[in-house]
């Protein structure tokens, strides 16, 4: 058997042990578990013994306490993997993001299908803290260990990770999927100021994984990626090392690189009637399979953070329509007080993002701070990697992006330099369900 | 006056209030001091108020347990700036790691004092959890804000700012300084299987910016690149996300890319001895503006982390002279029983890099794991950040790596794509002392 036959998918069933079935039919999926460390699963095996991992899977419990709800966890703890929807959406927004995109380089639907049944199995591993497969070392020694290692004695972290579905994977001719693309799932249009890198952009599946802990987001990824070998390859990945948003409600709201407060009013993770009204793509939406799905922008927003920061304080303050320290909206004295629209200048950014500009629209945002290295002209390549969410991106996304990309004052420091969107199906229900099942079968 | 003008270290005298004055005569640089959030700072403020942020400084209270002694302190406590040496060595490791380097683009010798100055204070500030200078909004309003408002509501979260010197600096006809070059600063020499980028490679200075939380260490390289321009341009910076190796007695050592524990018999922070014999530059070793300093060799080290997730668990073992799960060396039970060098193979990674192959050769290393996107090939661009501390490279990194380089059966799977050598001068000994002041005068 070779390494690449010997993939999670097919071996996992037989690791998981009698314990971890039991979350499986559980409804919630934004409720965090407490759960061992990787680090107590390690202890057994002594050197270079051969105890499976995952057979300590037996001392996660599940904690139920609805659906969507979306309870602030401990940093450590495990977010259930199986649901109506896909963790990583309302789940509290954690510390940490990797996010991968890849092109698909198999042109057999049949290989697609096994990736993702194997994905699946492996993300359910990870996500509740244990190692792929036989683990990092209790495979036979002249195998690749199945789990590379780098998370072993780390805590779940809350981990969860969110598979999107690319336009191209709807293409005619690839997987016999050209009839079940949503119509949702539009090629976004080019909007004023954007200036797109192909290598930063696009992409056939999408994997996000958000953690508390930048290790075990990356050593997911990883494992994804090596999982997928000979039938992806990876066309872009982003670290994010700050969360800037929130879904808790009344939570503090993260600062961005430009030193602010932006999208007070996210939705929050715990608002099911928000989450239906916006978030969550129903039936009469479109494409039946996306029942209980989402979908997903990813926009990489560099700031000419060198300009910004040398912009006076008043200027910032209008361009936000925020002061600087506490958050208010102008004029007021609370972070969270309804802002006066009309006492903001009509390009500050608050009052062309708020939904009493927009028709009410609403999408629920994720981003991330980033910081890669430096641009080769002395500056920080610097921004926000835009993560949002919404039942339609065309009464989404795209009208909000349409007028901010117009006339936000904003853009005088930023620039669109990556975009992509993807179709996020619904949860996996059970241990027999796999990401995108609805959609192949 | 301008912004460039209207720096740190010409403001920040006047904001520190008395309360600030206390740690200076500290000579414990190790000693983790709890301290406020830089949340609690701004609670004052209201919206769009002038309150100093830095004025609640009173509140940090110095804890002393004496020299070079490195408890492990709660992560989001301050860590403090003054003493013998600088912060961020012997320093039990912080998570997460920004690591930026320099060129000095002014030819201007009082101007490079100058950022000198103000980047100590502005340091000074920003690893006791305060803001630079007025802070993000309490300057006038016409006026750039002195900080750049990221890091407010953060802990200072064992944030440290080490400086240091690289070779370009002592170069004829730019600062005066030819005749002050440390002997053991010389150029590295290139070793087998080097494949150096120079987008990646050298500096005049750097600033190694460790903390548990990377915002905090990002926010900070930023504002001391605000500082800077005009006399300075970031030439690369790396952000690590994983620390691999530890200072601290008896940690678990943290595991790298390839999934291994790797360095267990670091330097300790608190080995006194230890660090006096191998880390901290003696005034017999050279220059003698470098007494108290220490040598930092940072390596760029790509792992080709794919073609190693398919080596099979009996290679990756044979490589480090390890087993994966424990760590322990070859033929033993525990990650730190004292391993049996001849019970390895010749080539094995712990045989090669033990001080016993190498006449007691001992180097502090406080490296990091780093994910950088992707190569443009599918594959991630991942692995080791290597920051190494010597009191003489010569004696210290480069016959170590001679060895690696040409016998370690690790090269298989790694290569060294950037390089730089600074000399990290000092600590600075109280208010009225500054990064690089023996040199300078």
């Amino acid at each position: 058997m070779t390494h690449t036959e010997k993939t999670a998918g097919q071996q996992g069933s037989g690791r998981q042990g009698s314990g971890q079935q039991k979350p499986d039919h559980r409804t919630a999926d934004e409720t965090a578990v407490p759960s061992p460390s990787r680090r107590s699963l390690i202890g057994w095996g002594g050197a270079g013994l051969a105890i499976g991992a995952v057979a300590a899977g037996g001392a996660v419990a599940a904690l139920r306490t609805g659906d969507d709800s979306a309870p602030v966890a401990e940093s450590g703890a495990a977010v259930p993997f199986h649901g109506a929807h896909q963790a990583g959406i309302a789940t509290a927004v954690q510390d940490r993001l990797h996010f991968a995109s890849f092109d698909v380089t198999t042109t057999d639907r049949a290989e697609l299908i096994q990736l993702l049944k194997d994905w699946t199995a492996a993300a359910a591993l990870m996500t509740q803290g244990h190692t792929v497969g036989d683990g990092a070392y209790g495979g036979l020694p002249e195998a690749p260990p199945d789990d590379t290692g780098e998370a072993l004695g780390l805590k779940p972290s809350r981990l969860t990770l969110t598979v999107g579905f690319g336009p191209g994977l709807f293409e005619k001719g690839r997987f016999g999927l050209e009839g079940r693309r949503p119509e949702a799932l539009v090629d976004l249009p080019e909007f004023p100021g954007d200036n797109l890198e192909a290598t930063r952009s696009g992409g056939d599946l999408c994997i996000q994984a958000c953690a508390d802990d930048p290790q075990v987001a990356v050593h997911a990824i990883r494992n994804l990626a090596r999982i997928g070998f000979g039938k992806i390859a990876i066309r872009w990945s982003q670290l994010g090392f700050g969360k800037t948003s929130s879904t808790t409600p009344n939570a503090q709201t993260p600062r961005n690189m430009m030193g602010f407060k932006d999208g007070t009013r996210n939705i929050s993770g715990t608002d099911t009637a928000a989450l239906k009204q916006h978030v969550w793509a129903a039936e009469k939406d479109g494409a039946a399979w996306m029942t209980g799905g989402s979908y997903l922008v990813a926009r990489r927003i560099r700031m000419h953070i060198e300009t910004w920061d040398r912009a006076s304080l008043q200027e910032q303050e209008d361009v936000f329509g925020r002061d600087k320290g506490e958050g208010a909206p102008v004029g007021k004295a609370k972070e969270r007080d309804e802002p006066f629209l009309k006492a903001m200048l009509p390009t500050s950014h608050v009052r062309l993002a708020h939904p009493d500009s927009n028709h009410g629209i609403r999408i629920l945002r994720r981003g991330y701070s980033f910081t890669d290295g430096t641009d080769g002209l002395g500056r920080l390549d610097a921004g926000l990697f835009f993560l949002a969410y919404q039942k339609d991106t065309r009464q989404g996304f795209i009208p909000l992006q349409r007028g901010l990309a117009r006339h936000d004052a904003l853009n005088e420091y930023i620039q669109h330099v990556g975009s992509a969107h993807f179709a996020v199906p619904p949860g996996v229900r059970d241990k027999s369900d796999w990401w995108g099942r609805a959609l192949f079968t």
